[in-house]
């Protein structure tokens, strides 16, 4: 399946993009979008939703400067069902992504009316009411009580992007492995549904994260993983996405690998 | 299944090597051999297949003199049977590796009684009279062959080293794929053996080896190699072996890691 990346840095838990939207600094906003794309994302995801005062006016805000220069679609990343309303139906470029749903009853009922109301891609993060599971078989196990719920709703198999849910290694040895188990198990009984994560909480409490954070990023894609929501700015990060599929056969003609060298990833 | 790291360093294709064997310089040899031992190698190559006028005299100098200073097994690593029975037949420090044998008539003619006689382990290569195979198919094939020939043998299992055989990636895109594609086969259908590679031939002609050649180290790892033929010199790709371990619960609390960060591996 070719990778899909989701660009990461539009969040107003980072410091600058708070305060771009605060000041309505668009010029930042839409700067920062298109560097994300030109570095290789194919979604920006957007989330403001720590902005407490106003988030939909800000989220309104952030999608109109985003589109204003980009052509990717866009991740609405918010907890808010309002917010998510908004986000989805103001998106206007391709098919947009809902991040996300969980396992739990009360965001099936708020949130999986809008992905198939808006057709939207989602990503479905492997816990439910009982919190994040704690072995590979219990990811299955949620994972498959997901897939029937969505897939049952409507929302095509290729359109649901599985988030198995990272716990940190410095809180448990096998936190790594249990996910990496996951999704062989996930591959062999789930056909057709895509796997996703957000890497950096892997290393959460260890010095060199980046290492750590690249070396999980090569684990999973060579096991099955297909989507990460990571930053595309991260130069060693996409150099070392590009050469793992190189050697996966994902790069033909090393072109993307040797556009990386010619681009400076690897210095 | 715990690491087995062979290091490679003591080759006289090596140009420094070679140069310390035509003057006799041990104490560069004893350095270099004690050098590795303490980055992490468990057996040490010892090549001087090159060493034309007396490839006997050379090896028996140099594992006099790697033996004199660490306790590590050799890994005597020559085309030549009767440089293997010397070097075999030497090797004093536990139990010694042969490298190397392959699906070839005359190979198991001339070497195979000698890893029987000396109790050795064995790097075995999956190729025979028809050169290296393809396909992950083909190199499964070839490994049933050996891996029956050895143990009808009285070769254990267990020190049986199969090394699949890289070819460069530049030379054709399935390159890496193949090999990983049979390790999973062969990690399922021949139990016991052991999965070894040297990594550097997977980057052969392109820009950036050590990326390249990482990212292939931390593949096979996720998938079941449990041997490498490699530089244990080489800070990084130590470090980014030690990360992977960390990520695939084989270092209990980080200790591996932690300790390679405080000794400067990831700067």
């Amino acid at each position: 399946m070719p990778m899909l990346i989701v660009g990461e840095l539009i969040n107003t838990s980072r410091k600058i993009i708070m305060e771009s939207v605060e000041r309505r600094n668009a010029e930042y906003i839409r700067d920062i979008a298109q560097r994300q794309v030109a570095a290789g994302a194919d979604y920006l995801d957007v989330n403001c939703s720590n902005v407490l005062d106003n988030e939909l006016e800000a989220l309104r805000w952030l999608i109109e400067n985003i589109e204003a220069v980009v052509d990717v679609p866009l991740c609405i990343d918010t907890p808010d069902p309002e917010a998510m309303e908004v986000g989805l139906s103001l998106a206007r470029k391709g098919q947009p992504m809902a991040n996300s749903i969980t396992g739990e009853e009360e965001r099936h009922r708020t949130v999986l009316p809008l992905i198939v109301k808006y057709g939207a891609k989602v990503v479905a993060l492997c816990m439910d009411e009982q919190g994040i599971p704690e072995t590979a078989e219990d990811r299955l196990r949620v994972a498959h009580k997901l897939i029937k719920k969505l897939t049952e709703a409507g929302v095509a198999a290729g359109d649901i992007y599985l988030d198995l849910v990272l716990k940190p290694v410095s809180t448990g040895d096998r936190a790594g492995l249990e996910v990496l188990d996951a999704i062989r198990l996930i591959r062999q009984e789930c056909p057709g549904v895509h796997l996703i994560c957000g890497l950096s909480n892997v290393s959460y409490g260890l010095p060199n994260r980046g290492v750590l954070n690249r070396v999980f990023m090569i684990q999973t894609m060579t096991i099955g993983m297909d989507a990460y929501i990571l930053d595309p700015l991260d130069k060693k990060l996409m150099g070392y996405l590009y050469a793992s599929q190189t050697l996966l056969a994902q790069d033909p003609y090393c072109m993307k690998y040797l556009t990386a060298h010619r681009q400076g990833l690897y210095r």
